[in-house]
């Protein structure tokens, strides 16, 4: 079996240098965009030409025009202040609700051994000695705070960091549509970046700080790590469910009454509901994606560390080859800091048509450096042959079998992302389709849309289930579990072009409101488009990694449940399976009906506020902007509350009165049947959106005819748009987190569950 | 163990009398609506009053008016053609399709044993002597060409009674609700009792015809009857999807530029799709429907006898046990018979309000009475204790246990029926409030009919899992059988429910097509609003019976393809299982853009003929209803051809290459993930249907603030009511037959799939 060739002491080295490599690179592009300055003084007195010493173009377009600067400063400041206001708001909530959980954490997994603190035989290898299920319990608790707080932050940071780069986009737009973009790119890069180095620096801390108590126990250790993964992915839950909420009934809300009854353009200063729909883009697509993100990054480590401790390398303390899926994890910082440079430094984006190019390169140069990097981190960092722990047999893997398993999920998540591509880009045919349809009316666009939807999980799924295949073939979970790590791993480049979609999409809402030039519009409605499909890009990635990801901590969770087979041919796995399949349904009935709710109060604010302001729609008067800001925040919070219950509670139900086979069998129905919600539901709402854009462009023959702006084809387009906007942004996205989230649960209550779940059955 | 009370004598006796009972009684019904005469002279004579003795109410209406009639007798005439027409036209395509599977199961079965025609040891008891493969090959080849000849004469009885009931219906609403609503129940019941009496006689002929080679190899014997299954299910997939196709892409095309662009009612005769319309329901709704429940019913009696086959009833040759399934059909077709009754001749409908309770009272009366019919067959037809093959053991079951069985499934029909109801009636809330949010337009409609589809899985999933869960604990695969057999043992009341809202639609339609008074149409529609609710009350049946029958055919696959679990903790089930779930995806994905890619062929036909025909808009010019006939007819049979091949062929490409176990994956799959879009799929589009008719009725206040027809709240339920029309009768409800079918397939190839499946795995 031999070690790996990396010792211990060269990865306790390598690990936290990679990550603090990271922090100081994201502090790096943020002081590259700091130095576009939003005090208008400054320019005036010329002595820096605005952090630029290179020559500035497009003088003509009233470029030191100190009302315009001061403009997008104020309006910056409003949405940075709804933003802010409406996450202490929710972490309020959220944080009673931490607390509330972590004691039921320490609760449950204290009673398993009725609160004992005596040393107790290990779960698979009953001759050892293991530490006690209280401290088990008490480690879980902490790493579970420490999951949530991690995921705050990373929310949190990601938000300020956009509101930070919204206006500075708008007025780097001024200078050409290249430095634009390159300022949306870098603030992408600062979240990115920070996310994935703060979520590796945390691990790693607390496993070598837990491991000053468990010392040889790592069956225990990183047992009670796996609540790091379930504190990322239930903040998580609440920022997605939350921020999908706000974001969507104020843009539904806005576009109702401004785009459709009053024929005012988006993002009107005029219309009341205009803030807090752009505070909702930081707070839902920023804040919400970095959470998610997060959690799957947290929970495939954990999935992998857990499997990891039970097979060769926890048995033999082999240091290197545990900490691999962290290694991963360091490399991919590496690779990902390179690729960024491609974007921001190597060349230069010169016009429009470049962007979108720009953003896909930047997915296959991470891609094609991530496998040899995955190449190396394999040789070094694993033995030649192992075995790993596959559902009570030990399983010999080669580390050219681990490679692969890790590059397939890599490779999974690019073919993901451009199909993806294909299905929402109005550049091809389906997206061009769609906004055909809408030539014979809305109906006809919904009926198109629905099926582009439905058809583009086709290849995805493939994917996805080749990637399960070859990884599980190979190296059981723990295959699936690196597969997943694998597609995560260059998350420092996707979070960057994720984060830059919602910051061009808040810059075109400022030139808007500051009532800029229409040129500085068009370019950030170029740079946004682009945004529209990295965005539904990214949220493909997403539910690929959390369909990898909740399977490796299913078969985390079966093996820790001591389950050896999950045989569909008994009735309480099948019921299991088929009331699985079911929840996301039900969890997307509540989002969606949520939306709606939300937007119909917010149609009416934003209709009272247009016939009782005199002076409004003239644009003399100011609108109320507080009372929709105040509405979206209220109804968030309030409708966030039974989505997160159900998907919190099910498993604890479940698993205590059901017991683990059916709780199995509710984890896998849900997986299977959500994934394919997920990415339709993405996929559909992405396709609608930009089949809108396609029409209001009019960039070919096909798309003239279909338009211009306020045409009926075009009316029917912001119908299908407006469906879309909960199912791409609320309950699409929203069920990753429901199949990790329930996963990483029932993995960290498996314990409790063993011993006393099943009461219903125990009691018949 | 023992045996039944019931001497095999007298089961010999019983079954075919109680179908020949359920013919009789269709024919009385037949002879009975016969009696409203369609010719006008027979009135002028004055000698019978239009086939009733009783006083005619409302003469004043113009009664014997000659040139209604005619017209009626005319309108109908066209629709009976174009539905034969289409009929025939899809038999030929699909009688090629027949015989070419027929020529595949031969070969493919024949090739088990290498064509060898000598006998063999049995599959379950080697110790036996079983008839060759051979045999087996030829005789489910013979039983495939049974079962879909029965089914494709069920669907073409039924259109034909439908088309022949319907302007009876229209006439017979000149004299009042009540008569036009008996007319159109007995047109149903007819249907209803043809069908399954049919399929009970075919069938119990087919095994007593089997009997006389196979003699004493009852294994053998039942493996062969379940090409029955097959060959009822695979034309109920051509008749549901070209059906489905066929009367969408005409009710869309109908609706888009009739009530959309021309502002003309629905029907009205300038509409040159307003026949392909009319037709399209008799072959979608009635041909379609008759076909998908009889291929329900077959396949449940075939899946519980193969099952019993391989049980103590099949091992001691307990013939009146073995017959058990046959029984129960029996008898249900007695309690339908007395069910039918209350509503024909026990009261009498006075009031329009009164026909949704008499609807709702057949599904209630039917259900108590069958529960005791069920307690009296168990009793008598089968020993009080026996044993139930359960994957490889034996397990003991009571004859008490079998009747809870079979309940759980006929009362969990009716829950689901009762929530589908809920769902999509306009007199509950979940509806009104769809309605409501079309005050804010289109899109707010879309998203909450979307989120009211969604919430209406949950209890009919708990309904399902709880049967599941009873019937699986009780008596394995055999009680889940005979729980999808208690589901459809009222499946002639079902059945007449069913037909009667497309009779009643197109009675509608034809009132206006002829120019009839203001108040026939009315009644007409009261008597089709209660048509949709029950239309998808239907759907919920057919739906949750599909899923119970599919488990119930997995469960017989995976004993005959000799697997002993099927777990998804191993690769190649995961696989099956993601694959599978998004099947019914990819099959919704190609069945909307069909009818979406025909609805918009037809606009522009019907576009095309307002633009061209001088003096249609007046009417003064007749259109040309045959070239939209003729759209919808080469439309659907060109595009049930994709969903067709993609149902038929995954059963045997994921056996031939990947083998058993990833084929009981992708079944199970499909199965947990087509159940939720199916039931979502139909209530939504119910939903929609229904909150467009509540505000055109405007029959509350709420109703009245939304209303009248035309205005902005309705035209955005009209958008709603047109996406979900191919939601509701196109692939929701093919669906049922996607996860059946494949389930049944699988069974009937399972000798092939267990001797020379898996042959990927094989080579790598």
């Amino acid at each position: 079996m031999g070690a790996a060739l990396l010792s211990d002491f060269a990865t306790e080295i390598v690990v936290p240098v990679c990550a603090v490599i990271g922090i100081v690179f994201s502090l790096v592009q943020w002081v590259l965009v700091s130095r576009v300055k939003l005090t208008p003084e400054r320019h005036a007195s010329g002595s820096n030409k605005n952090g630029y010493g290179d020559s500035l173009i497009e003088e003509e377009e009233g470029l030191n025009d100190h009302n315009v600067v001061t403009k997008c400063a104020e309006i910056q400041t409003a949405i940075s202040e709804g933003a802010t206001s409406f996450l202490f708001t929710e972490y309020q909530y959220v944080g009673i609700f931490m607390i509330a959980f972590a004691i039921l954490i320490f609760l449950f997994l204290g009673s398993v051994e009725g609160f004992s603190s005596k040393s107790q035989p290990c779960t698979y290898d009953k001759e050892k000695t293991c530490k006690p299920a209280l401290a088990t319990a008490l480690f879980s608790t902490i790493s579970f705070l420490l999951g949530a707080i991690t995921s705050v932050l990373s929310g949190f940071l990601g938000m300020k960091i956009a509101t930070y780069a919204n206006a500075r986009t708008t007025l780097e737009a001024r200078k050409g549509v290249g430095k634009a973009f390159i300022v949306a790119f870098r603030s992408g890069a600062v979240m990115g970046f920070l996310l994935a180095a703060n979520g590796l620096l945390v691990l790693y801390i607390a496993i070598n700080l837990f491991k000053l108590y468990y010392g040889d126990d790592w069956e225990g250790l990183f047992e009670a790590i796996t609540g790091y993964g379930l504190g990322g992915s239930s903040m998580a839950l609440f920022g997605r469910v939350g921020g999908g909420i706000y974001t969507k009934a104020a843009d539904v809300g806005a576009d109702l009454v401004g785009k459709v009854e009053r024929n005012i353009p988006e993002d009107d200063p005029r219309n009341p509901a205009v803030i807090a729909d752009n505070v909702g883009d930081n707070v839902g697509d920023i804040a919400g994606m970095g959470s998610d993100l997060f959690g799957s990054y947290a929970e495939s480590s954990c999935a992998a560390l857990v499997v990891a401790s039970i097979s060769s390398f926890g048995v033999n303390h082999d240091f290197t080859a545990m900490l691999y899926p962290l290694l991963i994890s360091s490399v991919g910082i590496l690779v990902c800091l390179i690729t960024t440079l491609f974007a921001t430094d190597f060349f230069e984006i010169k016009g429009v048509n470049e962007i979108e190019p720009a953003l896909k390169k930047q997915l296959i140069i991470s891609t094609v450096i991530m496998t040899v990097g995955i190449a190396v981190v394999t040789w070094i960092g694993v033995p030649s042959s192992f075995t790993i722990y596959n559902f009570g047999d030990q399983k010999v893997v080669k580390n050219w079998q681990l490679f692969l398993c890790v590059s397939v999920g890599l490779w999974a998540g690019l073919i993901i992302g451009f199909v993806t591509e294909y299905y929402t880009s109005n550049a091809y045919s389906p997206v061009q389709d769609v906004a055909d349809s809408c030539r014979t009316g809305a109906a006809t666009n919904v009926i198109f849309g629905l099926a582009l939807g439905y058809k583009s999980v086709i290849i995805p799924i493939f994917a996805i289930a080749i990637s399960i295949f070859v990884s599980f073939s190979f190296a059981a979970m723990y295959g699936i579990a690196v597969a997943a790590l694998g597609m995560l791993s260059t998350i420092a480049t996707g979070l960057a072009i994720d984060a830059y979609g919602p910051i061009s999409d808040n810059a075109g809402g400022i030139a808007e409101m500051a009532g800029m030039s229409h040129r500085i519009r068009e370019r950030t409605d170029a740079l946004d488009a682009a945004g529209n499909t990295t965005a539904a890009i990214g949220k493909g990635f997403a539910i690929g990694s959390a369909a990898l990801v909740s399977l490796a901590l299913f078969g985390a969770f079966v093996s820790r449940a001591a389950i050896s087979t999950v045989d569909v041919l008994t009735p309480k796995v099948f019921i299991g399976l088929i009331v699985g399949a079911m929840l996301p349904y039900w969890f997307s009935a509540m989002t969606m009906k949520s939306v709606g709710s939300a937007a119909l109060k917010m149609v009416e604010e934003v209709r009272r506020q247009f016939n009782t302001i005199p002076g409004l729609m003239e644009g003399h008067a100011k609108p109320d902007y507080a009372t929709c800001v105040k509405i979206s925040t209220d109804a968030s919070i309030k409708e966030m509350i039974p989505p997160g219950a159900l998907v919190m509670l099910t498993p604890l139900i479940v698993g205590t009165f059901f017991g683990v086979e059916t709780l199995a069998g509710v984890l896998a129905g849900a997986l299977v049947s959500g994934v394919q919600i997920a990415i339709s539901a993405s996929n559909t709402g992405g396709a609608w959106d930009n089949a809108k854009k396609y029409i209001e462009a009019g960039a070919s023959e096909h798309a003239r005819t279909l338009g211009p702006k306020g045409s009926d084809p075009h009316k029917a387009a912001v119908i299908g748009d407006t469906v879309g906007d909960p199912l791409k942004d609320t309950s699409g996205p929203s069920l990753n987190i429901l199949i990790k989230l329930m996963a990483v649960e029932s993995l960290v209550f498996a314990p409790f569950f063993a011993t006393h779940g099943g009461l219903l059955f125990k009691i018949f």
